[in-house]
């Protein structure tokens, strides 16, 4: 085994910083890798001495270490001889500010990633959070139906009855890892060879589930309001499946009216179309209650309409726990799907959800977040709605934000990240090249306020100069939503 | 709100019993509803008042509470006025024993449940499965790599390397719900249309798989020592996947000699078929090593052996954590595959089992599990071993004994249903009408050892008649393990 690495290393915890020790720790030493006071290849302190030299708990500095060693700055095994990833050789050669690791590293300048998908999870691990996994882990894993433990799926009928106004029965409801997890379901479910209808632009992820089913993708067109329901295909035309986000149109933002809802039930209807409900983040409205979802809309017995939910956008999207909820005709064969291919959520993970929703925990969580997200996308409208070249597109809800731009989208794109920042790229949501305005989506979720700062001063300036250079470097990022 | 249940039920909890404080109370519970003395449809007593009256704590009621709810006995949600399950009125009448509620129940004869699949799970909970998951709730919930956790992947590597001889870097393992999500991975990797072999008899869970994602499944004879090699088919007849359980044929319990698995490496090979290897219980063998891994002959970088790996054996199917080890060449396309589908694994319970291997608990806990196993497998054995009309397979390792029987199986089944206990017939095994002769599959892990002697005791006598009466009754129970 190796030697523990430096303890004397400059890593500075500031116990008035709102941050959680862990996080505060793990973000410092990033740092120190960046700037090469710990070089690639080398061990880091010993997680005991370097507890004690900080006045930290143990469990603070494994926390970090782990941390890292799930982003891949260290390599090994908290307490056997952890290591800095040699592979960062080449990314933080070892500098010079080794040299002076006994006086405050300098400020480097780190790049700052706003693209989307990331929500604020720093703010998760609480007393109620705990305490639901305390609880979860006390159960001894017995056989369960394969559609879910029957606790979570009532929690997540009440939860759906009032939050989203659809009415239907914990038998109606399956626990899904995600809407990912649940879309594949609902593919396996129906076979395969189908054509499976996707908004365009929209969500990338989704739309690359039907292409690994042995299912391939239509994509249709949609405006500010969401998907054009008065021209969908009909007849041997009609797609099987079409996925839909009727509460917040992904990427762009709008909120399907009720007479295309309408439109689009009877179109599934007359045409035998299931219609997937991607219900992504209805939980996140800022300036007025989003309408209630279109299965409220569905009739629970013989309806077309499937939802798909996850605590992603409120939790974090490595919380793998979601739910399906689909109309009674249709159940008992998900259910039999989901018998042959397994339920793939952990027991303990149900009965944490289904403790952390009956506690109300869920709900004050979302509060929060509610009041946090509605700050930063004051922010972001504070510090990009004036701007000339280019326009924000109205954020009722989520945790994302769609900037439409006069410049070249690439070119907005290089200029943002020449100052450090990562967005995404409008393009990147489009199935085929891009028929609307060019611009880019910038998650406000993940990252610590100041950094959101400092990254929409960047964009503001990366705005100024307007559409005048060009750039040679094409836009290469991918614009992703949790879940 | 309804008002709160009869709190005098009589309901004794004896701490001198070796059963968990919840689980008693949930037995207790259970034979309660059962003999009527909660009525389906009525309120269960408050959980605070019965935990006072019974000298325990609150949580070991709602611990107990919550596994009826899980289990279906009860509706509703723990605190918020649970019910007994007014489906139930049709199963368990109310009885007059209701009138009598202060005198202690009469025991009524339970089924027991000795069907294969269920290992023995009430131990799993202790400090170090605690703590694990304690730990693990204090991570908040970052972006991880689709493959899963990079600390859990190094621990299964290391894991595989201890127990199953096959060296292979962490960046070839991917983390996986279990068996059914691993092979569901491959499979969507692989695309549709494509033959998969599968031992006949063997495992019905993994052979519902192919068929769910548009594949096809093709029998392949086994004998005592496991999957007949020497004649497998090639060219245009030759699948594109086989599925197969070298360590310990399912359910027949032989070992693939090494000549076999030479030849199936070979066969593979030439033929550019994948192997998957189903590795479900290899830690469990009593009476000596079991071989290394089929992984172990095959070529990290070019090799055609994907090996499936869970814990739900050890610690239960419900856990939901598993995982799959490929050569090089097929890792890449693996990971990108599960980028596309999602990983469905709670990050939490990602932390979690790294935590519980590298803290050594999965290890201990693997250990008392063999012992108590051990100790059942000799149970079986002294039972059933030395009875006329039937005969019970070497079993090497695992929690299930095959026992071959010359009473028609369907018969033999009936007989022992009539005895008040549910075993698994042989025949559902079979991809076809079964060659081989009829039997009966018991699974010996799930239930109280007092249980297990009992339902023993039945089948024994159920030998008793020989093959004499005939049975209208046709066996209907599926053969299932689990993961």
């Amino acid at each position: 085994m190796r030697t523990a690495g430096d303890v004397t290393l400059a890593l500075a915890i500031d116990r008035t910083d709102p941050r959680p020790l862990p996080r505060q720790l793990a973000d410092e030493l990033r740092t120190a890798i960046g700037n090469g006071l710990v070089a690639a290849g080398e061990p880091v302190p010993a997680t005991r001495a370097l507890a004690q030299r900080l006045g930290v708990s143990r469990g603070t500095v494994v926390a970090a270490y782990d941390q890292l060693l799930a982003e891949g700055y260290l390599l090994g095994r908290v307490g056997h001889g952890t290591v800095v990833n040699p592979a960062l050789r080449d990314v933080h050669p070892p500098s010079t500010a080794r040299r002076h690791a006994e006086q405050p590293a300098p400020t480097r300048a780190r790049v700052i990633d706003l693209r989307p998908g990331q929500p604020w999870t720093a703010d998760v691990v609480n007393a109620g959070w705990r305490a639901a996994w305390r609880r979860a882990a006390e159960h001894p894993l017995a056989p369960i139906p394969a559609a879910g433990l029957p606790g979570l799926r009532s929690e997540i009928a009440d939860h759906l009855r009032r939050m989203r106004g659809v009415r239907r029965a914990a038998d109606h409801v399956l626990v899904t890892a995600g809407a990912r997890d649940g879309l594949g379901l609902l593919l396996a479910m129906l076979g395969t060879g189908l054509i499976v209808g996707v908004e365009d632009p929209g969500y990338p992820s989704l739309r690359r589930v039907p292409p690994r089913l042995g299912s391939s993708v239509m994509p249709l067109p949609t405006d500010d309001s969401g998907l054009v329901c008065d021209d969908l295909p009909t007849g041997t035309n009609a797609p099987e499946v079409v996925v839909v986000t009727p509460s917040h149109q992904y990427p762009l933002g709008g909120s399907l009216p009720i007479a295309r809802r309408q439109a689009l039930l009877d179109w599934a209807r007359r045409e035998h179309v299931v219609i997937v409900e991607d219900d992504y983040d209805s939980e996140l409205r800022y300036t007025s209650a989003p309408l209630p979802a279109l299965a409220a809309l569905d009739d629970p017995e013989d309806g077309c309409v499937v939802t798909l939910g996850t605590f992603a956008k409120t939790l974090g999207p490595g919380l793998g726990v979601g739910f399906l909820v689909a109309p009674e005709r249709l159940v008992e064969d998900l259910r039999r799907t989901r018998t042959d291919l397994g339920q793939p959520v952990s027991q303990v993970a149900q009965w944490a959800m289904a403790d952390y929703l009956a506690s109300g925990e869920l709900r004050r969580h979302t509060q929060r977040m509610r009041r946090e997200y509605r700050r930063r996308r004051g922010l972001v409208l504070d510090a990009l709605g004036g701007l000339d070249h280019v326009r924000v597109k109205a954020m009722d809800g989520g945790l994302h934000a769609v900037v439409e731009s006069e410049i070249p989208e690439s070119e907005l794109i290089t200029r943002i990240r020449d100052r450090g920042v990562v967005v995404a790229g409008l393009a990147d949501y489009w199935s085929r090249p891009a028929k609307g305005a060019g611009g880019i989506v910038l998650g406000y979720g993940g990252v610590p306020i100041d950094d959101l700062r400092a990254g929409l001063e960047a964009i503001a300036e990366a705005t100024h100069q307007g559409s005048g250079a060009s750039s040679e470097t094409p836009h290469g990022t991918h614009g992703e939503r949790s879940g």
